[in-house]
């Protein structure tokens, strides 16, 4: 018997988004339960206790487990798939572009989208706006860091698409909601293009 | 033949660390060559070239090829090991916990310390001092969370420890150093101990 799957999600989030385009490219389904970030509902008493005691979305439900953490989920899905090399160095090399998509990414590239988009430039309080410059500067030297990658190789890791591609997909290619001009990297637009081609390829608002 | 294995590091950095505790606990070893980041020496025209074009450490060099990202270089070194389960969902929960320690945990407890130690607290900047409170709630939170999820299990992910501890271990029992109370987890200082005494143990100044 195979488990139950379920995404609790916010269908607006990169990182939900991320699950989905991994669960579309490697044939699997699952229901999605959606909570609006926005009213709180990934704080409440509930949530906290039965899906996920840090109170962020997403979280893959696998029957009775859950599993928070965007790229772990994502792991889960795409064991067995060719979405994760075999190869010692390859797989940890994937790793490497999901932990540096965290780090280095996300918060900058993600946050900044969220800021303009949900929050919005007048509404910034001070914290956000002593951020704002030093964001945009580690977005900027992100795409740059990528951009100069794909100018050599069409893909992150090895000859094709992994797991690595995936997961910095979906805030990359929206990057434009948080200010950051695509323009500038010639090399991401193109590999860009390769992801959205790829067999089973979904959008953010599917 | 085995591939040579050099870690370029800053050795007082956690992230450092974390490498050499993952090499000592799976008996391996290689070559350490530090780099004073104080002095702008991951910054340069050649380390961005040979070692890291992100222009930060650890990078653990494989040979020819170069890792950069701890959580990464920790799971190149640890793949076959005991660290890293192999029943998918335990697999991708070490993960989970790793992808947590990067984004919850290292920019809030990490950074403080750094702060803290290497800078000191008169000389923090506009932006530094803005921030002081948001990372002083997020790592407590971080902390309570593990604090939390140790009440309940002697270890993060399963029955013994995994990659989970090791890279979650080295900033958190360091965490007083960046003003955190570690007194307040006592759940924390139990399990510090017990990953104090598994085989092979290395501390951080070794």
């Amino acid at each position: 018997m195979t488990d139950q799957l379920i995404l609790h999600e916010y269908a607006r989030s990169g990182n939900c988004y991320k699950i989905r385009l991994t669960a579309a490219l490697t044939g699997q389904t699952f229901e999605r339960r959606e909570y609006d970030i926005m009213k709180g509902e990934t704080r409440t008493a509930e949530f906290l206790a039965n899906v996920n005691a840090n109170g962020r979305i997403p979280t893959l439900q696998v029957g009775e487990r859950f599993l928070p953490e965007s790229n772990a989920a994502c792991w889960w899905l795409a064991t067995g798939s060719n979405l994760i090399p075999l190869g010692r160095f390859d797989q940890a090399d994937v790793l490497r572009w999901m932990f540096f998509e965290q780090y280095n990414h996300e918060p900058n590239v993600a946050t900044l989208r969220f800021w303009f988009v949900s929050i919005g430039e007048a509404n910034f309080n001070e914290v956000q706006r002593a951020n704002l410059p030093g964001k945009r500067a580690a977005g900027e030297a992100a795409l740059q860091l990528m951009d100069e990658h794909l100018a050599a190789n069409d893909w992150f890791v090895g000859g094709g698409p992994t797991l690595a591609d995936i997961c910095l997909f979906p805030y990359t290619h929206v990057a434009g909601d948080g200010g950051f001009d695509l323009d500038a990297y010639p090399a991401i637009q193109a590999w860009i293009g390769r992801v959205k081609s790829l067999p089973g390829f979904i959008p953010m608002d599917a």
